[in-house]
């Protein structure tokens, strides 16, 4: 037997807003037999990018099935003439506004994706607000499509979208260049650094430098070394790591999204 | 086919400690084929007052359905003499301390409620401590409610309860003058001023102060705007709000929930 | 009817994270009729003994049903050769780092448990990351126990794991003397001195101590003395707890995990 439909929610309300709530019950109001389940509200207020890389590390885990819907609330162009998108990528949908969020998600894709906007308001919750679309456009678009409204009803295919652009990365001989691209809640930095390419690099000594800042030993986990030092690693999710095994590189070497990171074979 | 029953948690608890665990496990241990549906557990400590304006802006979102019971656990007065209450209003059912935490709910619906005070102790986990009544009281007897027990054997009707008072709203020629009621997760501003009458009051020009600041602009939404930018707007829960684009107006103005929100038409 | 089996995570992940929401991904991969339910993000990062507290406070309330499976990921020491370990428990299946965040569970249970060494990789995600086995071990192992694949088939038993020690308590006549074990989110200190015991003791006349401060009120709930005061009780989980009314226990005395507490008879 197919398990009722899901529908994900990943937005930058925090939980001490009644927001998240309030979409819930939309949710509900339409299918009373939705799932609903949280991947984050603790995304940072409009961060754009910070929930590219969210969704890119988070939704390929899930299975590609129809049964389960992924809503994304990161809005800062909420009321404006952005677009409310529903995306299909790698087997995955999403409903997200159009501002990039999807990006890194859809680069990391093997297939092109198919991209519809919501254009028909009879599913929409009326008078639709002009401050909070994901309660009046896109939880009752939630809804109706897990009922199994077709997609063709809610939306039609579009063959542009807002694309978010990619921080620099370079790639010569000796030399690998790019930058902080996330810092998770441990303070560890995930750069934009493919994983393998610093491995590749790393079979000579190497010299990693976070904003002038040298990191020395390089490992396979944290636990690998005494409490306190500052590592590089291959993230879980594949990307060149800067951590402080029990404690936070992003405060240890005072970093940001977007501080530089080089990786250079060592001379001599 | 029926859903299984629903029970939504709204706590002060935050998510750090392990109490709301322990309630939902209560549940589970009453009726393990409930749904359990978080709303927030970052309600402000003890804070009644936020209850209430998060409750009146996320309740009235979810179907009016007995088989969804919205529990609410902010109790400053566990272990006191305080009641605690099933309430039924406007269709939905809420299980609550007796601390006003549903009176801005009440004042919103449009007939009076039914409110019963729980009496039943064989309905409730024993012994009973004397600082978690949530655990103790509210979850067992709303697994008892979803199983399908009456109301009428865990809870005598009551005629009387507490009500929280309403912050002061003025409404006079040629000015609207009120508070802000309540800080969302962004910093913005939302008071007890009536979206239309300002609106109203609003084709013509007007100077809006928020504790003796002027907001000058006021628009349909937040992306109308330079980011930065102080302004007021409707909010989608139909009152009015300062917000600054992509900012913190609460941040910006030193604003609290009680300060003072005044608008009147400008002279001359 | 059988429910669909649970199963629950407590992680020190965050919510702003995206690793909580790959683990959902990857057991609703698995069984995509798994019931999640979230107990807690925010346990302090690598914080085993405060695991240890949470745990034992919260599991005990869950119905002891091979049903609901709980998934523990505090992991400081993910990527060395730590075990990870499949328990039951008082007749509750949980799914664990070996090292002792369940201890305080264990030694409150009437009945030894029996313990499993996850050793079958055929039922892990691949490739194993070196940082993150909650998403590749044990998220996948909770969706294959609760599509039913018995124990066996996935793990060994084991006679040996870590515990964690405890922390010094100690009853001599007319004097008991521990320590803070937890700070709650209200800022309330729970102490390993057993609730009976002090209530013992404070028959007569006592003096109690946290950190040299001395603590005046006894009492049965927070609500019965006016706000502000400093206040001894017994916790809703039966231990020695001081608070205070509408206000933080931690930050009034300045107290920490390990803080020295003390209650003595008050002589003459």
């Amino acid at each position: 037997m197919m398990p009722d439909p899901m529908i994900t929610l990943t937005t930058d309300f925090g939980e001490d807003s009644p927001y998240v709530a309030a979409m819930k019950g939309v949710i509900l109001s339409v299918n009373p037999a939705a799932r609903i389940l949280d991947l984050s509200h603790q995304i940072p207020p409009q961060n754009v990018r910070y929930t590219a890389f969210f969704l890119a590390t988070a939704i390929p885990y899930y299975p590609p099935s129809p049964n389960i819907l992924h809503v994304v609330v990161v809005d800062p162009g909420v009321g404006t003439e952005r677009a409310l998108l529903l995306v299909e990528v790698a087997g995955r949908r999403l409903l997200v506004p159009d501002n990039g969020c999807w990006t890194t998600l859809e680069r990391s894709a093997s297939q092109p994706p198919a991209v519809y906007r919501l254009t028909e308001p009879q599913f929409w919750r009326q008078p639709v607000s002009a401050t909070f679309h994901g309660r009046d456009i896109l939880a009752p678009v939630a809804g109706h499509l897990s009922l199994g409204v077709a997609l063709q009803q809610l939306a039609i295919r579009v063959s542009s979208w807002v694309k978010l652009p990619e921080q620099p990365f370079q790639r010569e001989p000796g030399r690998l260049s790019g930058a902080v691209e996330f810092i998770d809640h441990f303070g560890n930095l995930i750069t934009n650094i493919p994983g393998e390419a610093f491995l590749e690099l790393a079979r000579n000594p190497v010299i990693i430098t976070v904003a002038d800042q040298e990191v020395s030993r390089h490992t396979r986990s944290y636990g690998m070394e005494s409490p306190g030092t500052l590592l590089a690693l291959v993230s879980s999710s594949g990307w060149l790591e800067i951590a402080v095994n029990q404690g936070s590189a992003a405060v240890h070497l005072q970093a940001e999204v977007g501080t530089p990171v080089t990786i250079k074979v060592r001379e001599g």
